[in-house]
């Protein structure tokens, strides 16, 4: 493995290794297995559990790691090419990442989308500009589009779920103040569909996810034997689901309009998960949120708080799952 | 000891350990006590000494650690139960703590006073929500009204000093532009009332310990057999004093409110530690305080940088004072 | 070694000694050699490079570091001496610093120039004063005058090149949109003289090298058997140069005149490093930078971009000469 940038450049049997892997970890620590290896973790937003776990599982594998985060400490860095560099951003990507990487053996890169071009955005172009920059093995912390660690740690909980043959996993639109970006939807939609579920995306109009998204989620599903499909109905979605996802994003009709999305989402204060979503057809339903989440705007306390939440698991299971990804790119 | 966050709660004997042990790995370190153990450090306010000394601490004892500075690099963190998250706050304690805990194997947490409410932060309601989430050995970094790590060292540091008996120590109210938290007058009382010793609340009117502090300082005398009394004469309070220890804390008198304090300590420029204070009938007498300590306002440079200040030795004290608590929490 | 702040004060034979010891770490790895030991590093200022370096080098020698950034999760500290604290800076360094360097087995500090009285940056007033309170081996990280960090990674990245004798070194001034600190060109000056070779110094009427800057190379150069001069001629000083250096800096004339050196930098422009300038008389003239850099500013994306450029290996040379560094302070 070179890097860990996307789940479907690795291939189901590959990420089904790792989770071996991740679960062999846990049952076995190796605490020497990444002796005197670097991992070098760039944040160009915001982090908490990624943060965290990335720093405590190279330390529990005999690893260090060191954090940068540019414009807090560090200088601001730009992205652009052949801009004339007499703004604020003090150094260019072009040096910055390259640099990075010879001080490390490991990078792990985080980098939001802009959300102001969903063309560009889709591509990932400003991931894969940095990808391009450096030689050392890649981790994607969270890209424009993607965020393999969170879908990775999803799939070992899925995993963790009493489950037989193809289940019904529903990934729902939830209220947020503010339009947030496509990846963890897109890697959810994706990662859902790679393991052979019964995916059903449920949203509000306007925010239908990109033909892009959805085309490459019924790709994984044809190959896996899964199916891709979306709805606004809430009632036909949860019929016996498994899994409700809960996941806020912005409005793909108004892309980067800030005024049309806030207009949009007015009306939406009831795509709030709460208990009586599940109590006539999906009594068993468990709930996801890769998290932060925000109570009571996306999720209800009742919900976070009862049996039927999973957040906390999947948040642990980025801990092994990461420590798998970090071994296999670091180990021997 | 399952966690470290009130030295009432662990007893004089188990404080007496603590220390002996913190000698010991002064003397004797054990480079690889705590390999492959993992420490999450989660600061909701600024710090230098705790920030440094655990991480070097966790690093001397083989370990490692990882710092967490929510609204810096992390996401804003809401404590209030039941609200609506649609402001700035983007992640729930609910969630963040129970996650953080989950990648470590002990958790510290700095959380200061809201200095607004006296009951709330005399019950440190906030610190005590907070440690219900987790279920890792805890260590109180500084809460509302409890510094345990500081009042540790500053035993140690009571310890190293030429004693006999039952000696006056003086904890005095000294001036800052602003209010400050309790936290530490209120350990360093207990402290001192748990080792024995004769002491003595010297402060301005307006400006006593809430009841609560002091009836609990009492109790813990009436236990070592030492005592604990109040009063504004300065002049009689030094008299034969061992230890001045001096500390800034808001009025009580006028809690939370910010323009009475300010107007109670326009007069009060006075009560900043200097040597004229220990000429009469205090020679010997040795000056304390926990750091950061503003020269010349809250004691003057001579003192500081005299042969009467023991603040370097303090601050120095809390690295083989924590590693003990390290080694005991996280040691086997 | 008792402490790295100065390659004057070192002296050729021990950097050579240092930059052979850097040599043989990238050879053969010490991955315990500092097993136990912890570094501070305190910054006053932002860093990348540095900042990641040294935390890496520590890891890679089994050793262990903290990072202290005030007013940026740390209070912010005051240095100057004798004044009534009731500021903003919530800690002195005369007490911040002997306790930091408690904590470690050696502290680095980054504390640039104010940029406002010349005379004191010449003097690293303030580094020197915070030298003096710490009795713990010190690294200078950069200081109003001096990275020698900087120097001695630049030093192995022209060890590296095809060289014969006393080839041509030329630090060039170039553009940018501030005035920056005189310590990379002080220090590179220095640096190329003490190697031995033909330093020319070029820059714009009004930004003259202090002549106590001077001074100290030529001293260097006397010793070295190199020469030291300066010139605002481009054609003359690149003819037959084996290396440019380009770097920013605040006009002399003007130190500290914000409005005079804006007005100064409007008509230079022209300034900025492009392949045209080594066409005529020095085709295989490597160009250097110590990075951050300002693309098309001070350096055109042709030059970055293409074979003359060293900026990347000399970034990658601050490891292993920082390692050695390390090594030799701590190391057995």
């Amino acid at each position: 493995m070179k890097r860990f940038v996307d789940l479907a450049e690795l291939g189901t049997p590959a990420v089904r290794e790792l989770l071996t892997l991740a679960r062999r970890l846990e049952e076995r620590p190796e605490p020497q297995a990444l002796a005197g290896k670097v991992l070098g973790l760039l944040f160009l937003n915001p982090s908490l559990r990624t943060l965290a776990s990335f720093q405590s599982g190279m330390a529990r594998l005999g690893g260090s790691s060191f954090v940068i985060t540019p414009g807090q400490g560090s200088w601001p860095l730009e992205t652009r090419d052949g801009v004339v560099m007499d703004g604020t951003a003090v150094e260019h990507i072009r040096e910055g990442l390259p640099v990075l990487a010879s001080y490390c053996d490991a990078l792990g890169i985080r980098a939001f989308a802009d959300g102001q071009n969903l063309a560009l955005d889709l591509a990932d172009s400003r991931f894969a500009a940095m990808a391009a920059l450096i030689d050392r093995p890649l981790i994607n912390l969270e890209s424009a589009i993607n965020h393999p660690c969170q879908a990775l740690a999803d799939w070992k909980t899925l995993d963790e779920l009493p489950a037989a043959g193809r289940r019904r996993f529903v990934l729902s639109w939830v209220m947020h103040p503010r339009a947030l970006p496509l990846a963890v939807p897109a890697a959810t939609v994706h990662m859902a569909a790679m393991r052979g579920m019964e995916v059903i995306v449920l949203r509000p109009e306007g925010f239908a996810l990109p033909p892009a998204i959805m085309e490459r989620a019924r790709a994984a599903a044809a190959a896996s034997g899964g199916s891709v499909s979306e709805t606004t109905d809430r009632q036909a979605a949860l019929e016996g689901a498994q899994v409700l996802y809960a996941k806020e994003w912005g409005s793909t009709a108004h892309y980067g309009d800030t005024e049309a999305d806030r207009a949009l989402r007015r009306g939406l204060t009831g795509w709030c998960v709460r208990s009586e979503w599940f109590a006539r057809s999906a009594p068993d339903c468990r709930v996801m949120h890769c998290l932060p989440v925000r109570r009571n705007c996306a999720i209800a306390d009742e919900v976070l708080d009862g049996p039927r939440s999973l957040v906390l698991r999947q948040a642990y299971n980025r801990l092994p799952a990461q420590m798998a990804v970090l071994h296999r790119l670091l180990g021997q």
